[in-house]
């Protein structure tokens, strides 16, 4: 049978997480790969995902003040030279453009590994006096980073995402936006992805290249792995220094701003993947589906049956999105198909549904099936909805707290992992680098972020044994 | 004044056409230059129009059953020459990466100019089947073409675009497409940007670099030069052939299929700009306009006088793009700004207008200014915006047809356009590129399109004299 094949054709998690993974990308239709190492073709399916995400994202961006603006997708070497740290981070992973035509440049361009340089130089041009601020900017782009090894939406040369880039009058404003933005990330992936996530602040050792400080948002795989959903910087007025931004205050005195940015990429559509997927395929959180709710018929070519598939389909399509599948493949095909692309809600109706004036409605989530009347189907479809962004959000959340775990010594982190698998792990640190160097080279986890939420698990350095700064959740990361 | 200084700092149209239009994409704060010659940044208000045009265009794709897709912005130097005629035109202006990082790049990649070459490379992948025909796809990016002189939106090296490429498995559906797709261009522009356009087919000395035919829409910018704001290109099997792209029939026979694509670019804001702005800046359409109300509260300081303001804001935002301007600077100060940012509407606001339940609404296009009952406001200015929408069109269409000039000889032409300006021209010609040449030679005007809707001004070729074969819109472009 057409969907047996198409379901045996994935390797199972347990297997083979990674390639679970690959064949869920392929299989879903979600990219193709192409003749240019590390970049992919986003196909129409998902890219509907990220156009989801996109939607969202930016009705919180400008709810809270936001403006998009569009810079150049290229930078001058001598642009990005201009912050120290910055290029330090940024210049050994650029593409770089050295020929117009047939002609040489007279100066490198580097294609955008991200854009602070862009908005610094933007920003000396346009901001004169305390009137001008803040500005509070994003833009939609694509960037380039030549990384060796690449996987599709986790880790590929050329992705998308937003960069917020904002610039206040003072140090104080522009720490309250960085953590704002930080909470509007998380806010998004628990509510809009059912994605539960830890909130932090970055190690020194693993900050943004030129930033003061960097918060983010963690969230963990299916296979114990964490992933950085999202990241916020604070820059204090180091860039404006280096870039000569000042501005007038209100006794007309010069003085430097203090900026922020903040971005999530097309990364987390493989946070989708490995915190919701199954042996099945692709689980979409309803939000972000580009179907979601597929309708069914069963036994089509019966009288009546395809009008009342369509009915139901003119009648919710005013609420969501919903996809009716009348081609020829069987209904067992079709089941399949939409596991694969994990579309919340099926919708399956034939003859015998339409006597008895109801429908069956399957969960993706948790394969649930119920018949339910025709009436009210909007209703009970959205309550589905709902129901399946819970169900979605609490194992994600039960797979977190299954896999995380509170250790007090090096050796006790290693006994753990070796015996229940890649986790968090939660530990005490005296803020030092060795340490955290030690820790990783030890264990094999590193730093992820040192949560918001702190807990006293010991008064000691898990490594050293001088006395903690902080709680820090550590663990392999993608 | 402020106010006056503002208004005097833009160049007069009918003094420097090239300055005013200058002046105000700085003025209007649409763009802002960089240190990357021929890139700009496009600011707030400048994208927000292009993100109008983005959702309506969007939507009209969308409804006929397009798909966004994105494709690598890179191209190996071996995928771009497959297509003999697309390397050779497109080759000149690319912008080419040759490192890596460090490293050089085994091949060199383009920065994408038009991605033909990728989709081919995709669908060859991707196409097995009759089945999986027609593929009906679009993407919004940005390319790059390396132009020696560039001009905000009309032409700059790095620009916005959607590309739409579609794959079929007949000739005739491909036809039908690229029609259907000029169509669509040809309805946007006159019913959401109120500019006219003339529909017609490329010359083939004028054809996009592979294309069979291309099909554009040609509109008259006010100093009567001829602005292409979209085009539309049938492929044949051409690029199929060159990457070779086969599908089983229904026979089961291995055939190649037919291909278009399709775009329309930032220019769209460049052309806006030329068709509606008049000395006093910007003049937008409502439907792209990102304010399309600008509320001014006249002795603010005066009780009630802001409350009203907000309260109108209120209402009128749940069906417009409204803003009210509550800062310090002068009402007259601010009539201007909003004049020059083109917002279709302006509402003043004062004690005396409260105490006789009206407010004055001022349109843009034409400076009228009325006073309007406070009951019905909405309902008012729906019309209102419906009526400018009307105005601009019809200016514009006026405009045109003022420099519009039927000509039998080329020294016609040339006595026409020295009296009255430049202007399109039209004339038949006999089809021979020879003569084309020579027209352009002659009188400086070169083939713009040839039009569906052909008159019959002669039976003779305006240059040779043989006999006719079309009629031809000539004239000078942007």
């Amino acid at each position: 049978m057409a969907e047996k094949k198409m379901v045996e054709a994935i390797t199972s998690m347990d297997e083979d997480f990674a390639q679970w993974y690959t064949d869920i990308v392929k299989k879903a239709e979600l990219i193709e790969y192409t003749s240019v190492k590390g970049c992919m073709v986003i196909r129409p399916y998902g890219y509907a995902i990220w156009e989801n995400i996109q939607r969202i994202l930016d009705g919180l961006f400008k709810a809270t003040g936001h403006e998009n603006v569009c810079m150049p997708m290229f930078i001058p070497e001598s642009l990005l030279q201009k912050e120290k740290d910055h290029v330090e981070g940024f210049a050994p992973e650029v593409a770089w453009v050295t020929h117009g035509g047939k002609e040489p440049l007279e100066e490198r361009l580097c294609v955008r590994p991200t854009s602070e340089t862009l908005f610094c130089e933007h920003y000396a041009n346009i901001i004169q006096s305390w009137r001008d601020l803040p500005k509070l900017y994003n833009q939609w782009v694509s960037v380039v980073r030549w990384e060796k090894t690449t996987r599709p939406f986790l880790r590929s040369r050329e992705f998308l995402w937003q960069e917020g880039h904002t610039i206040h009058a003072t140090a104080e404003e522009a720490v309250i936006e960085t953590e704002k933005m930080l909470n509007v990330y998380a806010d998004f992936c628990e509510r809009y992805l059912a994605m539960p996530v830890v909130k932090g602040k970055k190690t020194e050792s693993d900050k943004f290249a030129g930033a003061v400080s960097t918060y983010a948002i963690e969230a963990l795989m299916h296979d114990g792995k964490a992933l950085q959903a999202g990241t916020s910087h604070y820059f204090g007025d180091g860039f404006a220094k280096a870039f000569d931004i000042t501005y007038a205050d209100k006794e007309n005195k010069r003085v430097n701003p203090h900026q922020t940015s903040w971005g999530v990429t097309t990364r987390l559509i493989g946070a989708i993947i490995m915190t919701h997927g199954d042996n099945n395929g692709l689980v979409l959180p309803p939000d972000v589906a580009p179907i979601q709710v597929a309708i069914i018929p069963v036994a089509a070519h019966k009288p009546g049956v395809l009008e009342k598939a369509n009915e139901l389909k003119e009648m919710l399509s005013k609420n969501f999105r919903v996809k009716l599948d009348d081609s020829d493949n069987s209904p067992g095909w079709k089941f399949a198909e939409y596991e694969m692309k994990g579309v919340p809600l099926r919708i399956e109706i034939g003859p015998r549904d339409i006597e008895n004036n109801q429908c069956v409605v399957a969960m993706r989530v948790n394969g649930e099936k119920e018949f339910v009347s025709l009436d009210n189907l909007t209703e009970t479809v959205e309550a589905k909805l709902t129901a399946a962004r819970e169900i979605m959000y609490n194992k994600a959340l039960e797979n977190r707290e299954a896999k995380t775990y509170a250790c007090t010594s090096t050796d006790q982190i290693k006994a753990i992992l070796e015996e229940k698998g890649d986790g968090f792990v939660k530990a005490m640190w005296c803020g030092e680098e060795e340490c955290e160097d030690k820790v990783k080279e030890l264990t094999g986890v590193g730093s992820r972020c040192i949560p918001f939420d702190q807990e006293d698990l010991d008064d000691k350095c898990v490594c050293c044994g001088k006395p903690a700064k902080h709680m820090v959740y550590w663990g392999k990361a993608y």
